[in-house]
């Protein structure tokens, strides 16, 4: 089976959470500067969840480009991994409103945690798919990556019962990890 | 015609209807671990409709990686079914509210009926519309699943009757059963 | 320029256009049956206009299976269809909330009428942009319908000042004439 | 890689940015032609934003109508310019509540500006990408249409300060320049 259909609506899933979210920034009823003051940090965890978000989108994207089939277990997989970020857009409403107060942050490690544990599996099932491909064997075979990001979420939902904002710093962390996707995809694609 | 069309629009309202779900989450204004204890019942049940419509869209895709061809018939028993679907959410709020109680479970036992008679008329219709292919024809001749779980469905409205709990189970049972998509679709592509 | 975009696109919009309508339906606060009396007007405008959207996604759809290519003002023809069409949520939902009153339901006419016109915009630009297409010339060449559409629309919106009962049966009626595509489309394809 | 991931993604999100726009037409309370005046600024503003999406979306299809590979930066680069219009939703709001207020308008031509300034980064990553291709460059070596536009909207954003209306001419003026897209592509694509 081939994977355009499952690309197409993690699309479509991904492109209405990074945009929902913008439903919660609501106009002020003030017409001065100051009115946009109360929306300010909304507007920032709106910033860093379009940029989670984006993250995810783009490594997706990579994930699938050399992938060749999918299986049931991968469709499962994919979906898995959606229904935690779709829980993205209520945790950002709340650190948003919020703040950096313990709860909603530790919240928010835990939806970042399980969806970093989601893509890992996704991964896994995509190698096993692709048990007798050996470049897809060769570009995905780096895991350390994927172990060391969730070992720093757990890490970040610790300290966050020192100060939240030490949990926020290790979330910001591991985004930046993300923001450039697997070059070996790119690399294969060019030969 | 072809299916490309067809596949993106479902993919597209199923990607809505399975996002907008998580938009009834709302925030808790305390920031206590107690402010998600009224949450948690919504919560519960956007796992289990993020689930159904998972299970949906699994087998829709099976259903068409062999289908070649659609007609305006196939077309309309597509929405039909896109609109039995598109009541989910609703049904879910209400559930999440008023955890099992009598009416939203009886309700949300109709809606997941009609569901299934709805995916039961395009499965037929797409039959109809490849008459002459003898694999089509032999990869969906079992209907055996699809009667149960429709029976299963009648079952549990009635046994609400008794108990919503026991209605629930009956739903969940039905889930179960379609969990793993048609493998013979699978077993066929690798041929 | 080809015709994937633009499809993908419309069926993006179409798709949310459908689903969102489903947002108006509220869960009611009491859990017995009456207590789904008010929301049985919300509903039936609800499946009203999911039909209608369905009949438009599906004439869209055959409409562009034999159009092999677009230009800058097909783009706009087809932009300019879906913003009218996407004014029917709105229309949907003040229907719903006003029964069969003057005001909406002429308003609902409105719109259904300019949807008419921007549909039959858009198939002219099409004809336009194939002049060498004998076969799409043929197969388009039939106006009628749209002429004696649009006319009823005119028709129903007048009759509403009688009565708005009169105005709801010419629109069902046009809605009736749409529910089977282009059969030459589909003849077309075939051979 | 290919670009039809990318493209599909950027239709997702443009569908919906145009599409959640109208949620904010609330039906009226009453049933008379008065009770449409409150809404008439919203509706203004809901159509000078649609067709401002309806410009993106048009350039963004021909930009990438000869584009024929991807890589990260292009992905972040559409994902940013993505990130700027995704808050038209919000100026939209804004304005059309408080009609032609300095701050509104003054933010309104922010956003637009900064639009503007993503599309062009977006435009010189393709470039940049495709050094080897004569075809591309040629087609998109003109950047004074792009120099002017972001000239235009700070001069729209500094009249502000005079007379709000004389920032939103401004907007409409660059609007203008922008409705038919690149024509270059067209003739290419036609040879």
């Amino acid at each position: 089976m081939k994977t355009n259909r499952l690309e197409a609506f993690s699309d479509g899933v991904l492109a209405i959470i990074i945009t929902i979210m913008v439903l919660q920034l609501r106009a002020p009823t003030e017409i001065t500067w100051e009115a946009l003051t109360p929306i300010l940090p909304i507007f920032i965890s709106y910033i860093l969840s379009f940029i989670y978000i984006g993250i995810y989108w783009n490594n997706h994207h990579h994930l699938f480009q050399i992938t060749k089939k999918v299986n049931g277990k991968i469709l499962w997989a994919n979906m898995h991994l959606l229904f935690w970020l779709s829980l993205i857009p209520f945790a950002t409403s709340w650190i948003g409103e919020d703040h950096l107060m313990l709860v909603p942050v530790v919240y928010y490690g835990i939806i970042l945690f399980m969806s970093g544990v989601a893509y890992y599996i996704l991964h896994q099932q995509i190698i096993k798919a692709h048990k007798d491909d050996e470049i897809i064997q060769k570009v995905y075979e780096n895991r350390n990556k994927a172990y060391f990001s969730m070992g720093l979420y757990l890490l970040g939902i610790g300290l966050c019962f020192i100060h939240p904002l030490l949990g926020a710093i290790c979330y910001i962390v591991v985004a930046f990890m993300w923001i450039v996707p697997n070059k070996k995809v790119e690399k294969y694609i060019e030969q």
